[in-house]
C-alpha cells in the first residue's frame, strides 16, 4: 500500500467517523481501553523492541524513559482513554445561531475537521492521547510518531482498529506512517485534499518544519520561553513556591519556567530567598549583572534570554520596573505562558491585557498550561499561534464548524 | 523606506490597536468616513487615473467596472464604514470560563491577532472594507491589492491613515505594500513574526498561489463550485425562482450557482420549467445525456463539474437519488455552498449532516452565502478552509483568543 493509498483509506473513513454518535465512538474507545489491558504482554513485547534498539543508538536515558512502558503505564493508558470517554462530545453542538428578517433560520455547528495528521516523537501516550481525542471528536488521524517508538506504536494502533472494527467503524480512522520514515511526512504535508490540518508536536526545530514546509493548514505548538515577572508588591511567601514550581517540578516540558524578572525594588529581598530554594533543587541561575550582585549564578548572555532550557537552568533579570518587564517578555516571549506575581490590581490587570501570549497569568504557577489541568481530559499539543486555537488544545480545538441554513424558498434580493 | 520596515510599523501599531477602546476604534472609523465625503474630488481623480491605465492596458469591461468609483459609490463606501461602527465590538468578549478545583479563574477572552495581511484583487471597496473590519476588530492591516487600483487605494489608505491619527491611534495601522509589487508580496508570505495571519481574496489562481507560498497562516477564501440538488419531492413553484435567483442575479460571485443536480423522477417535470426559466435570463446549459433529452443545452463534459464559470453558464445532471447528489457533490463541490430543495424533511436533515461544506442549505438560494446576509456588516472573504473560520468572515473571524488566569498563589502538585 503507498502512502497515498493510506491517505485515501483515511479520507475515505472519515465521513463514517463524522456520522458516528457518541455511543458508538465511545464504545469503539472502551473497546480500545480494554485492548489495552487485554494485551499488556503484546504491547510490552514490541515495547522491548524499541528499548533495546534506543540502548544499541545510544538514546538518551530520559528519551529512552518517555517511550519505555510497562504495566502500570499501560494501565494509565487505558485510564486516559475513559477520561476522554466521560467528556461531553462537542459534535453537533451549536455555537452561534439568528433567524434573517427573512426567515431563514441560521445554526453554526461544530463538525469534525475530517483527517487530521500528527507528527510527534517516540512517545507511546502520545499515540493513546491523540487517537483517542480525535476519535471522540469524530476525525480520522493520521499518525507519523518518532521512529524510536515505531514497533509500540504498531501494536498499539492495532488495537485501536481493533477496537473501532468491533463497534462497526472503519478501522482506518486511525492510521499509521511510520513505515514510510520520512518521505511519509513529506507526503502527508503535501497531502492537500486528503489530509485537513496537521499537528506537529515535538521539538522547536521540527515544528519549524513543518509550519514552513506544509502545504495543508499547521496548528503551530509550542516552544515556551515562558517567563515569570515578580513585581515590586509581590508576597514573598507564595513567590517561591510559585517559582520554584515553574521551574522544578518539571523542567522537561514546554510550560516550565525560563526566565525569571525580578523588579529591581523587590531584588535584594526577593533574589536570595529564591536562588536559595532554587539551589536546594539543583538550578543553575543564569543572571544579569544586578543578579549576580545578589545571588550566585553564572553571567546571563543574550542567548540566555531566547533559550527554553528544558534542564535546571534559569535566566533571572533585574528589571526597572512593569514596563521593562513587558518589553523584555514581548521582544524574547514564544507566546506560549507568562505569569506575573503581583498584590498590584492595576498591574496585575495590565499584564493580563498587554502580554500576548496564548495564556498569561497572575499569581500562579506557568504549569498550569495544560490540558490536563484545563479539564480538556487530555490534549493534542499547546497551541502558541492565533489562528483557530490558541493555548491547550482538547476535543474542541479539534473541531470546525458549519453553517446550517434551512429555508423555504427564501431567494436573494 | 523598505517593505520590512513597513511589516515593522505594523507590529509596532499593533499593541496600540489592540488596547484601544471601542469609542476610540470608533471614532478613527466615523474620522474616516467624513474623510470619504470630504475627498471626493481627490479620490475620483486617482481613481480616474487607474482607470485611464485601465483602458490603456485592455483591461475587461467588467473589471473596469469593479474598480470605478463615482459618487454614488464613495457615499456607499462611507455608509459600509458606519454599518461597521454600528456593530458590537468583539474585542474583550468571554468566550469560555470556568474555576478549577484549586480555586484558579480561567477566562478565555476575544483579542485581536494583532497584524492581518491581505492580497486581493483591483476593487476599491474590498480596501474599505477590509481596513474597517480589521481596525474595529483591534488589528493592524497590511494591504496589497491589485496593482490596476493602486492611485485609487493609494489615496483610500491616506484617508484612513488621516482618520487614524485624528483620533490619536498610529496611521500605520493601516499601511498598503502596492508600491512595492509582487515582490512585496512575496515578503508577506514570507514574513512570520510580524503578519499573524494572511487572507488571500481573489481568483482561484491568486488564493492557491498564496496557500502553498505562504509561510504564515492563511485562511484560505474561496473558488465555489456550488451545487443545488431538486430531489424528488421539491415544489416546484419554489424551485424555479431560488434556481434562477441562484443562477442569474449575480453570476461573477462565489456563492453563484454552478451545477444543478435533478432527481430523476422529477426531472421531465422540473427541467423543462427551469430551462424555459434560465434560457428568457440567457442561461447556456451543459447538460448530461439526459438533461439533454429533456431540454436544449450544449454537452457537459468532465471539465464542466468541475468549473466556476462566474457567468450565464449552468452544467445540469440527472440522478438517480440523494445518494448519487451527495456523491457528485463530494466529489465536486470546493465545499463552498450547496443547497438541497426538497419537501422531504429526512432527505434535508441527511443532506445537511452529510454535505462537507461550509454553508449548508435546504430550501434557499445559494446566494445568502455572504456576511452582508448574515448580519456580519461587511465580510473579509468567505473561508472554504476548516481551521479557524468556515463561510462568511466577519468581525468575529478576525479575532483569537487568549486565556487569562487569575490566581492567588497556586503550584501544581
Amino acid at each position: 500500500m503507498s502512502v497515498v493509498e493510506i491517505f485515501k483509506a483515511a479520507k475515505a473513513s472519515s465521513s463514517a467517523l463524522a456520522r458516528a454518535n457518541s455511543n458508538l465512538k465511545n464504545s469503539a474507545l472502551e473497546n480500545f481501553a480494554l485492548e489495552l489491558e487485554g494485551n499488556i504482554p503484546k504491547i510490552l513485547e514490541a515495547n522491548a523492541l524499541d528499548i533495546q534498539n534506543a540502548i544499541e543508538n545510544g538514546v538518551a536515558a530520559g528519551l529512552q524513559d518517555r517511550l519505555k512502558l510497562d504495566q502500570p503505564r499501560i494501565s494509565s493508558l487505558a485510564k486516559a482513554v475513559r477520561l476522554i470517554i466521560a467528556l461531553p462530545d462537542p459534535i453537533g453542538q451549536s455555537v452561534d445561531g439568528m433567524t434573517l428578517p427573512n426567515g431563514l433560520k441560521l445554526q453554526q455547528v461544530r463538525v469534525p475537521f475530517g483527517v487530521v495528521g500528527v507528527i510527534y516523537e517516540a512517545r507511546p501516550n502520545v499515540t493513546v492521547d491523540i487517537s483517542a481525542l480525535a476519535l471522540k471528536s469524530g476525525n480520522a488521524v493520521l499518525l507519523r510518531g518518532g521512529s524510536a517508538a515505531q514497533n509500540t506504536n504498531r501494536v498499539l494502533v492495532e488495537l485501536i482498529q481493533a477496537g473501532l472494527a468491533k463497534a462497526g467503524l472503519p478501522a482506518s480512522a486511525v492510521q499509521t506512517i511510520d513505515p514510510y520514515g520520512r518521505e511519509g511526512s513529506v507526503e502527508m504535508m503535501q497531502a492537500r485534499g486528503y489530509v485537513d490540518v496537521l499537528i506537529p508536536r515535538g521539538s522547536a526545530q521540527l515544528i519549524r518544519t513543518v509550519v514552513t514546509e506544509s502545504k495543508v493548514p499547521v496548528i503551530e505548538t509550542g516552544d515556551g520561553v515562558v517567563h515569570m515577572f515578580v513585581d515590586e508588591t509581590a508576597d514573598l511567601e507564595k513567590t517561591v513556591p510559585m517559582v520554584l514550581n515553574a521551574k522544578v517540578q518539571r523542567p522537561s516540558v514546554c510550560n516550565a519556567l525560563e526566565t525569571l524578572l525580578v523588579h529591581q525594588d523587590i531584588a535584594s529581598v526577593a533574589l536570595p530567598k529564591i536562588a536559595k530554594a532554587l539551589e536546594a533543587s539543583g538550578v543553575t541561575i543564569h543572571g544579569c549583572e544586578e543578579t549576580l550582585k545578589l545571588v550566585t549564578g553564572v553571567p546571563a548572555t543574550e542567548t540566555d534570554w531566547e533559550t527554553e532550557y528544558y534542564s535546571l537552568d534559569l535566566s533571572v533579570k533585574v528589571v526597572a520596573d512593569l514596563d521593562e518587564a513587558l518589553s523584555h517578555i514581548s521582544k524574547y516571549s514564544t507566546h506560549h505562558t507568562e505569569s506575573i506575581i503581583t498584590e498590584n490590581q492595576s498591574n496585575a490587570e495590565r499584564f493580563l491585557q498587554e502580554v500576548d501570549s496564548a495564556v498569561v497569568m497572575v499569581n500562579a504557577s506557568t504549569r498550569f498550561t495544560d490540558g490536563g489541568e484545563f479539564g480538556f481530559g487530555a490534549e493534542v499539543g499547546i497551541s502558541t499561534q492565533k489562528l483557530h486555537a490558541r493555548g491547550p488544545m482538547g476535543l474542541r480545538e479539534l473541531t470546525s464548524t458549519k453553517w446550517l441554513v434551512r429555508g423555504n424558498g427564501q431567494v436573494r434580493d
